[in-house]
Parts: structure tokens; C-alpha cells; sequence
């Protein structure tokens, strides 16, 4: 899994019907400093995360492995809202505190 | 799923028997802001996409789980076309506007 | 999917026994002008590219969707030899024109 | 699998019901000297790692075939604890004495 | 498949338990001239590679596809021990010459 913000949300009305229904969230990845990397990935959502929450997500065919994305076309899912890490015994992040 | 925009397509008489009928496209991948990147991809097209289109697609596994991909040596698909998308409460595509 | 030439070949003798009989290419990955990238892969073939070709080749679980790679360890796969691409309306490789 | 220190840990309450209970570790890639790289991923834990333990992990469907994170949406699993590794003959890393 | 060269073993005595047996073996990537590259994986053997030998590793799901990978958490196998490849014609590496 890798650490991400929720930054935005895609919307697209013809798309694949088995997706339908599906939340499309944009993710920005971060580093262990809970700072914004480049990279980026557009992922379902199935916990209800919201904009500026830390996440983490799961790619390929770990992704399938809910049920809303069971069987779908669908390579990246948020399936945990962080509250906190940390790194070597320090907090890098704690939800309230470092959004 | 990453964004990307169809910029082309690729044309191919000989090939797995099972990949038959199947539309190639090329997409160029873009940056939140909508920019070209120097990433692309070669993907099917199961949701009817055009040139010049904003795309999302799926990789992997994932880009089995369509009636016309399934079971066949393809590892990408276009899965939805973009209608818009926004990052920190800001359109940052929409489609009709930003082409 | 992605865009290669055929620039070599690989032979093994000692070999899971599952892969025998396959034949393994060296894939050169281009770019959309059809140049040469650092990216090589070394893919089994299974529909009959020779060297200099221009090839799609797919990866992953993919690569094991066609009868001679099924259920074997073989990661990438040759699934179709590339008779033309375009990009915006303007065409970058025809077989025959660009080799 | 890859080379890794496991530097931390992630905390969250909200998440898909599947991986209740699973650890996750933050894993920091090392190379082959042992020394940090940029790379970092969150994998669940299996065999009981701890902070600073090396270990190796495996990702994408592979991470699900163990007992706690079959069928789960995890794409990252601490397989092995490290003992030592050598690299052209030569030590490089020995369980108590290279931490 | 990448090519690479044999150039360590991982040892670990604490690991899950369906891959007890397997031997995990340090790859180093190279180029197709058989330089070293920085890239690395560690991929459980199949076939009996030695060190220096070079090899073509699978990974992924791929690298399940064999009786001793089979349903474990392993996400690379050396599934080939290379003779020679060559490349625009010209040999570049072959088995007892070049090592």
C-alpha cells in the first residue's frame, strides 16, 4: 500500500457499466514527512474518505478485492483512512493535528 | 486508473487471435493540470472513446474485467471518458472547455 | 500495452520445464516517433515477429492469456506486430516505410 | 521481493472491513549495502517484524497468499525477517551486527 | 522477463511458513551489453542458478507459475539460466565467454 491525500474527485458519465456507481478519488501521493510527492493515481473510493484526509491504497488486483470493485476494471481502491504514523518511534502524522 | 488523453491509434493484422475486433488506442498521459507528460500507453477501447478525448484507464488484471477483454493478453483498458475533474475545489478540466 | 521493436533474441537451455519450446525476444521499447528508448524486456512470442518489427507487447498476468503461455512463468508477451500507428492525425510508423 | 527496514507503523480506524486486525509496517527499501533509498511502501505484517528488523516483502497478487491477507485488498506483505545476505561472496548484512 | 546476473543469496529463518525451502537468490539487473544496472530483486530459484550465471527472472503473478512458487507469497523467480543473447545480430553475451 502506499500513503496518499485525497486532493479531488473525477467525474465521468460514460464509462464501463460494471463502474458504475464507483467514487473516482484523485490522490496525491506523500513521503514519510506527509509532504507531497509528483506522483498522482485516480482510485475508488469504498471507506468514505473525504478531501485532505491521509489515506492508504491498494493497487492491481489487490484493488478487486472489495465488495463494490469485486470483478470491476478497477486497478487502485483507498481502503483505509490514516489516523496517524509514525517513523523510527516519531509522529510524522496525526489526524487534526498535521492537515 | 491513471488520466490520460487518446492522442492516436495503432493498427495491427497480425496478431493473438483473441485480441480480434478489439480497438487500439494510444493515450498520452497528463499531469493534474491536464498537460501532456511523457508517459503513454497502448490501451483497448471499450467505452467508445475518441481522439482528443480525457480518458481514465485501468491496468493489469484489472483491464480484464470488460466483456470484450476478458481472458485476452491485454493489460490495459479505457474504462471511462473524463467529463471533468477538480483538485482542492478547483475545476481543473472540463470537457468542451479545456480541449 | 507498449509499442517495441524486435532487436534480439535469448537462449536458455536449463529452463523451467513449463517454458520449453517457447521463444524469447529482446524488445527494444520506442517512443511515439518510433525511436529507440532505454527500456528493454525480454518477451515470449507467440505470433510469429521477426527482428526489426514493430511490436505490442503486454505484461503481467496478461502475458499469460494466450494458449503457449497459460498457467507458465512468463511475465510479457508479443501479442500483436504493428502494421501502422498515428498520433493527432499524423502518421509515425507504417511497416515497410519507417523500418 | 525487495530489501527493506521496517521504519514505522500506520494507525486507522476507518477501513475496508476485510484487513481488521492486519499490522501495517512502513518498510523503507534499502540497497544491497543496506543503506536507506528514497523508496518506501506500508506492507501488512505476517511473521511478527519489528521496528528496525530487515526483512524481505513481496507485492502485488503474491502479498495475498498467506492466511491473513487472502482475498483481502493489500498489495504488500512482509514474508521473511532477514537473517544475512552476501553479495558477490562478502557479508553485507548480519542480523545484530549491522543494525 | 529482465535479464540479470546471480549475485547473492538471502538467508532468513523467520518467515512465512509455506515458503520454507525455497532459496531466494540476489539479482542484479543488466543492460544489454551485461552491465550492471542499479536495479535489484530477489527472486526464489527454480531451476538451480549459480552465482555469476545470468539469468531471466518473471514477476509478478508469473512468477507463481511453478510447482515450488505455487500459491506463496513470492513475487519473482529466476525461471531460466541464459546461454547467450544477442542483439541487431551481434552476440553479446554468451555462457563461459563473457562471465
Amino acid at each position: 500500500m502506499k500513503l496518499a491525500k485525497v486532493v479531488g474527485t473525477v467525474v465521468s458519465t460514460r464509462k464501463e457499466e460494471s463502474v458504475e456507481g464507483l467514487k473516482f478519488l484523485i490522490l496525491q501521493q506523500v513521503d514519510l514527512e506527509g509532504k507531497d510527492t509528483n506522483g498522482f493515481v485516480v482510485a475508488a473510493d469504498v471507506v468514505g474518505a473525504g478531501i485532505s484526509e491521509m489515506v492508504l491504497f491498494a493497487t492491481g488486483s489487490s484493488a478487486r478485492q472489495t465488495v463494490r470493485t469485486d470483478k470491476r476494471p478497477c486497478d487502485a481502491v483507498v481502503m483505509a483512512i490514516v489516523d496517524n504514523w509514525e517513523v523510527n518511534g516519531e509522529l510524522k502524522y496525526k489526524k487534526g493535528v498535521h492537515d
